[in-house]
Parts: structure tokens; sequence; C-alpha cells
């Protein structure tokens, strides 16, 4: 393959999630190769197991390296994962509870695994191949079907006592907001997650409002494509998402004062619909409040710039040599 | 003096402060002698250093040691502080810009100076001589006439980009609050610092509602002191202030996950009154979110145990070796 330079240290990365299981080669530029893309076998561990180190194969055997080549496997899993000793604890969407994923996996592959949270690892992708390139400290927010953030310090995954830093998908924002998962009420993710930004707007269509998504399946990408067509009640969504969304910016922004902040997840995807918002909130507080101001420079606020890679060039990150 | 083992490390700790200047000598053990107290000299940023001085000369004196017995003085200085440079770069309590505090005081000390915010001072004081003995993270949430909180990381004081972190004082929690000494609206300073409390208490009071607070000048202590009396009024006051305090914990609690979250600053020292109101509402979300019951653990949240000697052990904190 012409451009590729072989000489630099390539990995394996990663994304395992509850509906697919994507691999590829990564080498140190982040230049991506042998990209796989298995449907996620869910039927036990093992066969998540076994479906993720055919995915591993699938990509060296499709970027066309000899297995020799290949340095590391990093791999970002969903829910609380121990990377010291490599095992999965807990893990909704995969049904995992205390999965030993290292040790398995490694015994399969023959090739040295690293895991981590996924969202963890997608920060760390950030300041190795994203927008944070060169950051020592940075805060990422994904916002999708859950919500949390990671925090990387000192170029370094920030996990707190038990690797529940970041997990602010659950602070409770608004006492009198809607029942969350977790069983709180008004956490973060029962406001601005995809299926809570659709449950807003689904509460508003049933006061019979005039809306174009009317008699549509709503969804967090309907109401945004409806916002950015100019409906009235989807504007109104998505201001109401953005000033939560700005919200918790703010607080996280004084809290860790990072060098920036980057939003990624499937919400953001919507682009400038969903951004606009919650940049207007900001601005508004940083013109009024001269200490946030201090903290919220411009290019502050970032989305992801690395798209649908950003699972595994973050699981990459786990494994690439530090430069 | 009995009881004095002399072959330990002695350092000064000094608590600058906008009205008073307090300095100690203190061992490595946080024992305390030598304590001296200065009305603040405040005419002119070299009278506050000449100030500091001989509050430094006068606990050595008064300590009975040596002045080469003395390791190190260590200083806690209200606002930005470069502690690199040792510069205090902007201070309103003490009207100071760009002070070369450390050169100045190693000039006419002839000892070696550590400066820093006095907040994140005394969050290091109770990793090294309080609560947080032995722990490796916390955060210590200073309630006082200001607030900001303070976070230890693996040990050390964790700055962020410009030594911003933790002012979550200028967290904008409601925004239908009030206006903030920042410009901004609804800040938890606004809200639950010692002004804040008082100001909520007297616009009730404006209701011409009853209460045993009427006609008094009204202070956080007075307004604590009616509430430990059972006036209703205060109770309530206590209540909300208490529900904006543990909004905050709960938000720093899972945006860090630390082992332990500290309180200090005047406010608390109202105890119960001012400590249950916020238990209650800690209490009452971790019951329904487990995501938060999983970081809120017993005696997750403390009141310092080091009461008023806090500035001068932090500040020695500062300058005390590494155990």
């Amino acid at each position: 393959m012409p451009g590729k330079d072989y000489s630099l240290p390539l990995v394996v990365g990663v994304d395992v999630g509850g509906t697919k299981i994507a691999a590829a080669v990564v080498d140190a530029e982040g230049r991506i190769s042998g990209r796989v893309r298995l449907p996620t076998e869910a039927s036990s561990p093992q066969a998540t197991l076994d479906c993720i180190a055919r995915a591993v194969d699938g990509s060296i055997q499709e970027a066309g390296i000899a297995r020799n080549q290949i340095l590391e496997v990093g791999l970002g899993i969903p829910g609380l994962v121990d990377p010291q000793d490599g095992i999965g604890i807990n893990s909704v969407n995969l049904s995992w509870q205390n999965v030993p994923v290292k040790v398995r996996l490694e015994a399969r592959l023959h090739l040295p695994c690293t895991i981590e949270n996924d969202v963890k690892a997608a920060a760390l992708g950030e300041t190795r191949f994203g927008s944070g390139r060169g950051l020592d400290n940075l805060v990422f927010l994904s916002i999708g079907t859950g919500i949390a953030a990671a925090i990387i310090l000192d170029r370094r995954i920030y996990r707190g006592l038990n690797g529940m830093a970041g997990e602010i998908g659950h602070a409770m924002i608004r006492p009198d907001g809607p029942l969350c998962k977790c069983g709180g009420y008004g956490c973060f993710e029962a406001l601005a997650s995809g299926p809570a930004i659709a449950a807003r707007a689904e509460k508003e269509l049933q006061n019979h409002r005039e809306s174009t998504l009317t008699g549509m399946k709503v969804s967090a990408e309907s109401v945004y494509t409806a916002a950015a067509e100019g409906d009235a009640l989807a504007l109104e969504v998505a201001r109401a998402v953005g000033e939560d969304v700005a919200f918790v910016i703010q607080f996280m922004a004084l809290a860790y004062e990072p060098q920036l902040v980057v939003l990624g997840g499937g919400v953001p995807r919507a682009g400038r619909t969903f951004l606009d918002p919650v940049i207007q909130a900001l601005d508004r507080q940083a013109e009024e409040n001269w200490v946030f101001k201090a903290v919220y420079k411009p290019g502050f606020l970032q989305v992801t710039k690395l798209g649908g890679d950003i699972g595994v060039l973050g699981a990459a990150a786990l494994a690439a040599p530090s430069q």
C-alpha cells in the first residue's frame, strides 16, 4: 500500500460495542488500515471474546501485514473496566460480569492486550490523534445512548478511586427532571442523551403542538434534522438540551480547568443545530461571569474530528507506545 | 518544652488573611508551637510582606527554637498564586497584583519560602495532618466569605491549566439565582457563602415573616444559631443552602470520584445545623441513584477536624518534607 510506513509501530484498536465490534490496524500517526466490522455475538462472554478475536485476526489480514508486525491490541469496552488486571467488571450492553478479557484474549491472539472503558479510551485517542494532540489535560464528554465524561490529566487517563471519575451522566442537574435508568431523577443522562432528547420532543408532541415531527418515529437525529429545517418545537428542544449541556460543561470547566473540552458520541454528530445552542449558552455565561471567562477561551469547546473512527483510534491509543 | 521532639524537621506555616496573619512552628506530625497572630498591615504589598516577616520571626522566637532549626516557610495566600515563581498574582483581599512574594521574603527571612493559594494549601494540609491523612485523592470545599474547592490527586495539589481548577464558587448552579460578585447570576458562591446565606435569610425577613432573626444583624452564624433553636425561617434557609451544597458535592463526587470530601471555611463551623441538611439531601440522592451511591460511601463527607489551625497547618504542609 503506498504511503504507509511499515517502520512505524503498528497496533490493533478494537471498539467493542453492544451491537458491533470494529477493529483496525493503526500506526503511530493514527493512520488506519484493515478495517473490519462484525455484528457483536453476545450469546455469552466467550462468544463475544471469540468475535473480538475474529475481528482482530480479520483486520491484520485485511491490512495485509504479518502478525508479528503488531505490537499490541487495545480494546475499548463499554461499562466498568479494570485495566490493571484486564477484567471487564460490569457491562450492561455486553451482559458482562467480571470477564477476564485480557487473559483470555492473550491466550487466543498471542498478542499483548490492553483494555479500558471505551469513553476513557476515546479521550486518550483525542490527545494522541485528535483535537487534543499535544495537550496534557482535556475533558472528553461523550453524549450518545448514555453520557459519560473522561478526563485526561498529564496525558494519562484519570480514573478516580474505582474508575468512576467522569460519571456525570448521573449527576442530578434538575431535581424536577425525568426518571433516569439509575433510579435517580433529573440526571444529566435523563435530559441530554439521545433517548432523552427524543423523549423531550415526544413530551412536547403530546401537548398536540404543531411540528414536522408529528406522527414520526422520534429520535435525537430526527429532532435535530427538524430543528435544522426550522421546526419550532425541535428548536425549542435543541435549545433546552443546549442549556443542560452548557451547564455541565461550565461546571466541568471550573472543576478541572482543562485545556480543552471535546464532545463525542452520537448526538453531537447532528452538527451546528446541536452545537449552536450549547455555545450560545456558554458565551452568555462567559460574558457575565469573569471567572468562567478566564477558563472558557476561544476554541475551548470542540466536537471530535475523529468521527466514526474515534472508537478504534481511542482503543489504539491504549496500545500505542507514547511519543 | 516537654513532649516535643526536636529531631523532627520543623517548618513555619503562615496563614495570610485579609484581616490577620497567623504564623506557627509546625513539626512533621502537625504539632504546633509558637503561635503568633498579627493584624494584616495592608497599606502596601511591602507593608504586608514586612508584617508576614514579623509574624515568622515572632513564631520562631515564641517557639523558643533557633532559626537554623527551621527548614522552610510555607505561606497560604488568598487569590491567584504562581507557586512556581513564588508570585502573588492577584489577591483582592490583599490588593496584590504580581507581588514577588518568594524572592522578597527569602531575602528578608534567609529561609526558603513556598507559597500557594490558601484553599489549595488547606487541602494539602488535610492529607498531611487531617481527615485525609494517608489518602491520595480528596476534594476540599471551603465555604466562607467566598467559596472554592481544592483538589488533591496522587497526594499533590491539582491546579488545572492556570491554577483555577476548583473555582466552583463561580459555577452557575441556579440560572434564576442572585447576582454574584463575578457578574454572573446564580453562582454557587452567591447562594451558599456566608454573606449569601445572610442575604437569603434577609430576603425572607423582608416578607415580614415571623422569626427570631427579626431586627437582628443577620449573618450566616446567626442564621444557624436561630436554626439550632428551631426558628422556622432559619431552618428553611439552612435546608435550601444544604440542597445547594449537596448539589455541588454530588457533582464533584462524580466528576473526581475522590476518596473523601472535606468541608472547611467559616460556614461549616456552624456544626450539625449546617451539615444535617447537606447530608439529608445526599442520602436521599444516594438512595435513588445507584451510580452516585457507588461513589458516596459512609464517611465520604467530613468537616475538617483541624479547626482554626487549618490555615497554618495547610501552609506548613506546603513546606513540610513529604513522609
